[in-house]
C-alpha cells in the first residue's frame, strides 16, 4: 500500500510526491526500501504496488525493478479497505489460493532480517487459512497516534515468533488510556500491516462488508483484461471511504496477532524523522547545510539551501520547493493544519 | 556616510549589498531615501556619498541623480574618523568656507521636514565656525546599543530647534548607567550624525588627530585630480581604524548639541525592523508571502518564497538568496555571530 496524501512531511512531500516516494530515513525513497526489504522472501513478480494512480510514475522510478502489470493506480484515495479489496483481488486472479501480505510503503523497519523472519512465519500461520495475521508492535511510549490490538491467549511460536489471539482492535486511545494500554502489557500497537490467505479474507469481507466483495469479485474477473481500468474507475466511483480495520479488523473474530519486534516506526511527523539524520553537537538533527549559534534540538532540512539558527531551540525548520516550514517540534501535528490553510487559500498550488 | 560591513541584517544585506543598499523602511533603498530627503536644503550636486569601494556601482544605481564625482569609493573600510576627513577634505577643496553636514545613509527619519528644519538650524549655527553641531536624539528607552552626548547649559533656539553645549561623549553604557542617563533628562543618544565647518573641523583634527589632519591636506589637494584613487589608496593604507567620536567628539571643547526630534531610528537588527513591517492580525510583522497557524510575534521577511509558521513564538525569520535565518527576536544582536562563523568556516562566499 504506497498511497497517501502528503500532508504530513509538506513542504518535502508534496501530493505528487507524498512520504513514501521520499528518502527520508536513508539513500532511497521510503517504497523503495519497502520493497527492497522483501528480498528472498517474495520474488519483484509477486509485488503489488497500489498507489493514487497520479503517483504511478514517481512509483515506477522508485521501484524500477517491478513489473509494469504490478503498479496498481488507485483512480481516486478511498481508504485501505478498497486497496485491500483490490490487491487482495489481484492476487486471487493470479492464485486463488495465494498468501495475501499487506504491508506499507511509508514506514522504517530498523532490523530487516527480523522482519523477514516474522514474515515468514507470518505467511506459514495465514496459509493455514483459517486467520487474519497481524502484525502489532510492543508498545514503547503510550501514543495516541497509533490504534491498539488488545491480545489475548498465546497460540506459539513459529521462527521464534510470537502468536497470540486478537481479542480487538481499538482506534486511537486518549493519553489515559493509552497509559492503561501500555501498563496492561496486553496492548500492542496495529501496525496496519496484515497477512491473510484471499479466500480468508473473501470470507471476512462476504461477512462484514459484503459491497467490497461484490467488487472484489468483479475486479478479479476483470483483472489482467482490457477493460480492467475502467471498471477499477467504476467500481472506486461508488464505494465509500471506510479503514480496513473498521471494515473487517474490528469486527472479526479470527484474528491472530504476531509481536513485531523489528524496529518498526511509522516516522508520522517531522518531529519522529529526528531520530534518522545526523546529529550535531548540540542535538540539532540536521540532513543538509545548518549553522548554528547557540541552537539546539532542532530538526532541520535545508534542501539545497543554508539553515543559519541563531539562539533558537526545538523548532523544526525544512527548506523544499519554494517555501520554508518553520514549526515548533511539539507542534508537528499541525503541519497538516497548514498545509489545509494553503489549499483554502489558492495559489499555493506549485508549493502542495 | 555610506559604509558598512552588512553584517547585521544578514541574509538580505551582504558585503556587497549592505543596510543602506536595502529597502529596510519603504520601497527605496535606505541611502536613496537619505538622499532625497535633503531635497530643497541641498541640492544633489553637493551631495557627496562616501561608500566601499566594492559598493560604488550599487551606490550609483541607488541614487541615480547623483553627479558621478560625488560618489566616493573607499579602499577598504577605516571607521568614521577617515571617512569624515576624506568628505571634509573634498568639500573643503570646492569651497574652503563650505559647512559639511556628516549624515547617515543607513538610518530611518519618520519626519523629513522636521528633520529639514533641525537641518538648516544646525547649518546656520556650524556656520558661525566656532562649532562643532552634533544631533542628539531624545532617548525612547535606556538603549545599551548607543553612545550618549551629556548636554549642558542651553544655549538657545534656531528655528524652533533647541541647542545646548556638549558636555561629553560616552560609549555605548551597560544598563544600569543607560537607565541612569535617561533619568537625568540630561543625555541623548549620539545619532552619529555631524554639522561642521570645513576649518573648524581641520582645527579639531589637527588638535586631536594630526595624522588625519596630515591625510584630510594631502586629499584636498589631490581633489578632483587624475591621481587622486592612487593618493587615496595610498593614505587608507596606512591610517588606522578609529571613529569620530572616538577620535575627534570626545576630546573636543567645542561641540554643540541639536535634539533631534524628528524620528529618528538606526534601525540597528532585524527585530528593530518590525515597527516599519505591515502586521498581520496576530502581531506578526511581514515583508512577501507568509501563512500562519498559531504563531505570533514573528519578523518574517519571506524574499520570493513562502515562510509558512506552526506554531512560534517572537522569531525572526528571513529568507534571501540561498540561505534562511531564523533568529529568535531577543538575539537579533547575535546574527553578526552567525556572519563572523559563516566566514571562518569558508564556503558560503556567495552568501556573505
Amino acid at each position: 500500500m504506497a498511497g497517501g496524501k502528503g500532508e504530513r512531511f509538506w513542504p518535502l512531500s508534496t501530493e505528487r510526491r507524498p512520504k513514501q516516494m521520499l528518502a527520508l530515513a536513508g539513500d532511497r525513497p521510503l517504497l523503495a526500501a519497502a520493497v527492497e526489504r522483501l528480498r528472498g522472501v517474495i520474488p519483484k513478480s509477486r509485488i503489488l504496488v497500489v498507489t493514487g494512480a497520479s503517483l504511478l510514475r514517481a512509483a515506477r522510478q522508485a521501484v524500477p525493478g517491478l513489473p509494469g502489470e504490478n503498479l496498481i493506480g488507485e483512480p481516486v484515495g478511498r481508504d485501505t479497505a478498497a486497496a485491500c479489496a483490490l490487491g487482495t483481488a489481484i492476487v486471487g486472479s493470479r492464485d486463488p489460493e495465494g498468501v495475501v501480505c499487506v504491508l506499507t510503503a511509508d514506514h522504517v523497519i530498523g532490523d530487516e532480517p527480523r522482519f523477514r523472519d516474522a514474515l515468514r512465519a507470518a505467511v506459514a500461520v495465514a496459509d493455514v487459512g483459517r486467520d487474519i495475521v497481524t502484525f502489532g508492535i510492543r508498545p514503547r511510549f503510550p501514543s495516541t497516534g497509533f490504534g491498539y490490538i488488545e491480545t489475548g491467549r498465546r497460540i506459539g511460536s513459529v521462527r521464534g515468533v510470537r502468536f497470540a489471539r486478537a481479542l480487538r482492535f481499538v482506534e486511537k486511545p486518549d493519553t489515559a488510556t493509552a497509559a492503561r494500554y501500555v501498563a496492561s502489557g496486553r496492548y500492542l500497537w496495529n501496525s496496519g500491516m496484515f497477512i491473510w490467505k484471499v479466500g480468508c479474507f473473501m470470507d471476512a469481507l462476504e461477512r462484514h462488508a459484503p459491497a467490497l466483495r461484490r467488487m472484489a469479485g468483479r475486479l478479479a474477473a476483470a483483472a489482467g483484461g482490457a477493460g480492467f481500468g475502467r471498471l477499477l474507475r467504476r467500481e472506486y466511483g461508488r464505494i465509500g471511504r471506510i479503514s480496513v480495520d473498521y471494515a473487517v479488523m474490528e469486527k472479526s473474530a479470527n484474528i491472530v496477532t504476531a509481536a513485531g519486534d523489528f524496529g518498526w516506526d511509522d516516522v508520522g511527523s517531522w518531529s519522529a524523522l529526528a531520530a534518522y539524520l545526523p546529529r550535531d553537537g548540540s542535538g540539532n538533527a540536521v540532513s543538509g547545510r545548518c549553522e548554528t549559534v547557540d541552537a539546539a534540538g532542532n530538526v532541520v532540512l535545508s534542501g539545497g539551501r543554508l539553515t543559519a539558527l541563531v539562539g533558537v531551540r526545538d523548532l523544526v525548520v525544512v527548506q523544499a520547493a519554494g517555501a520554508t516550514l518553520v514549526c515548533g517540534k511539539d507542534r508537528a501535528e499541525d503541519v497538516k493544519k497548514m498545509v489545509r490553510l494553503l489549499r483554502e487559500k489558492g495559489g499555493y498550488g506549485g508549493l502542495l
